[in-house]
């Protein structure tokens, strides 16, 4: 995809800002360290809350710790449409994990103001807290508090210095006794439109800065636990053993010429995390834990996957003389983008220059996995180099966000014309 | 094989050593922990050594901590038939790891004193220093003490509470400067019979109380790292993946399927130990450390499918992108037991009415590996239950042992009678 340069979106502001950004919480060269509701985090917050407010937002942080700009519409009971991502960050993270979807909405906002336009519906660019969920190991923080989906249990969470959700709150002056103020009661949120990085290799490997998310896929997390018997690598004869690492060995395979068969769809399964019991160079290994992750935009599909993984788990049990004990942590639908949202970016696209603009799934969550239960729902990704995120090394070019916030721009432009 | 119970041997003496030396060190029920050079197992030397000298041995505990009772030959200047074990344990060890071979050699010796025997050769009873390793991390070292293999940097070598090997000898009385007087020259030792546990499932499997081995399986340890590339599990398509797991998933079944083609050869390959890095659940693995023990009494076939095994590895790296570095840690040529030893062991076992005697290799080590390389060698295994060793649960029963202490002892004697 070519993409011309004549944009309407001023990208040497948007650059500025996201260079500006980085600056806080900076690590390394590249590096950022902002933790949800951190002092780092509520700097970035008012920093971005200054450039909403620039830009003509009415600007608030709600009790959530969600910053939010307003641009009021001529009827202002009418649905939001809801624009932004996060800007909090992974402990050792990159500068463009969250903040382009922040400051690329702003951006738009900012120039379709810019433009004269005045909407019938209220938009706001909003960049949610804790997306990450880094620091108090549950995320999407912010996107589920305002859809009233945040429990108590998790106000008594702690981070590893012992302070807990509640008080990181308190200390940034959100209130979770006021949460209910901040909760967007049902039908009050038109639609949502997120631009992320891809942060994954598919748009560089198709040599295109940007493309078109055809949806969230809902990953099946699961812990199968193989157990066998322990004996003395040198002194038990291959045939009578119960070897739990061989067992665990054939279901990495097994997963992954499963999932493969259904190339090229975009079907994944990984084993990422594995322990092996006692461990030892000269003791065939007793049991073995592994996860299972397994995703797909297609529910059948992975479904299928799940099926045929599950027989294959029991023929390597019967076959290595193992027991298996399986745990399901997590079992997540997919979400699929809404076609009106796709067919505007499409046709928009198209009227960039860019007719080709490839359609891809996101693997990662975002904060439109939640947001996608209440309405619908559009993402753009643009393209990360070599795949890498959650790392100091992250990296997309100006043009390549430049070019997904002219996207966005229009996109959000012919959502409100609708 | 059944065995008749007119047995020469005094078993009840034996059963009765074996049960009081357990308790020194006792943990648990059934348990011992008597480490190298600590004063469980100097009090457990001391112990045997008052045995040895109720059987009208002259013995001694020389300067790396080996105990040697000494049958005085009519020829005294004659090579020694050397006959012995170990009585030191693992952390968490068994009763019978060791000290069978110990007692059993006594009990021989004693009873063919009792017989009126008069060799021409002298014969030695020994328990050797430090057979496990497991205090200092390196093992075997009486028995490549009395070689003059021992360097002078293992001394150095702390504990878990920092006292180093030298430090541990001189509290037993022993001069590490004098270990030079407790060398066996070039030439001094006849031959080496060793009992021990089979520490494997094999004898139970063939329902046989005892065997005799052919030779002690040399082990080739190596290191593989396979390295690929770290990425999110959601957002990386399966054909654009280099995941270390994958790579060494198929190393571990492919380990497996080349070992198992030679069965019922006794050759066994095991991976035991593997690091997984980042080892986390939504991450593809970058790099993938394991351990590969790979061993035979064939070392032809041995060296057959470590070419096989290295050239699968080649063949995974280039299927899945990933990069190969491979540590040798341990190459040890195989060590066969002397056929006229196993000649003998084959026909007395035949004249105690067990002529289907069982003939296996041995996969774990012992000290007779050392001692193989400078004198002939044989040994005997007694049936372990379930093929448990290294732990508490390890056991073996009185009637087993006694049919190998009687086998051995029949076998001693022929070998006085040459």
């Amino acid at each position: 995809m070519t993409v011309n340069s004549s944009y309407h979106t001023n990208n040497k502001r948007l650059t500025n800002r996201i260079h500006t950004l980085s600056q806080i919480g900076k690590i390394q060269e590249t590096g950022v360290r902002r933790l949800a509701h951190s002092p780092e985090d509520v700097e970035g917050m008012e920093l971005v809350k200054s450039w909403m407010e620039d830009a003509g937002l009415e600007a608030r942080i709600d009790h959530f710790g969600n910053l939010i700009g307003r641009w009021e519409g001529t009827d202002p009971q009418a649905p939001v449409l809801l624009l932004g991502s996060h800007i909090d960050s992974q402990p050792y993270g990159g500068r463009f994990d969250g903040p382009i979807g922040v400051l690329g909405a702003l951006e738009s906002v900012q120039t379709l103001m810019e433009d004269g336009m005045t909407p019938s519906h209220p938009v706001e660019v909003i960049a949610f807290a804790d997306e990450e969920g880094a620091r108090f190991n549950k995320g999407l923080f912010g996107s589920r508090g305002i859809l009233g989906e945040v429990t108590e249990e998790e106000l008594e969470r702690t981070d590893e210095n012992g302070i807990s959700r509640r008080e990181a709150l308190l200390r940034m002056d959100c209130d979770p006794s006021q949460f209910s103020s901040s909760v967007y009661p049902p039908g009050s949120i038109r639609a949502y439109l997120e631009m992320h990085i891809e942060q994954g290799p598919v748009l560089e490997e198709k040599n295109e800065p940007i493309g078109i998310v055809t949806g969230i896929s809902g990953p099946l997390w699961l812990t199968a636990t193989l157990t066998g018997f322990a004996g003395h690598a040198g002194s038990v004869p291959m045939h009578l053993r119960k070897d739990a690492l061989l067992g665990a060995s054939e279901a990495v395979t097994a997963l992954h010429a499963i999932v493969s068969e259904h190339s090229p769809a975009p079907t994944v399964g990984t084993v990422g995390n594995m322990t092996i019991f006692p461990n030892s160079r000269n003791i065939i290994p007793e049991s073995v834990s592994f996860t299972i992750d397994l995703r797909d935009i297609d529910l059948d599909r992975r479904n299928a996957c799940e099926k045929k993984l599950m027989e294959e788990l029991q023929a390597i049990c019967t076959r290595r003389g193992l027991e298996l004990d399986l745990q399901e942590d997590t079992r997540s639908d997919p979400r699929y983008c809404a076609d009106w949202i796709m067919d505007y970016m499409k046709e928009e696209a198209s009227n960039m220059g860019a007719a080709g603009i490839p359609h891809l799934m996101s693997g990662p969550f975002h904060d439109a996995l939640p947001i996608s239960q209440v309405c619908d729902y559009g993402m753009i990704f643009v393209r990360s180099e070599n795949g890498i995120s959650h790392n100091p090394a992250e990296f997309s070019t100006d043009e390549d966000i430049a070019a997904g916030t002219e996207l966005y721009y229009r996109t959000v432009k012919r959502m409100l014309q609708t």
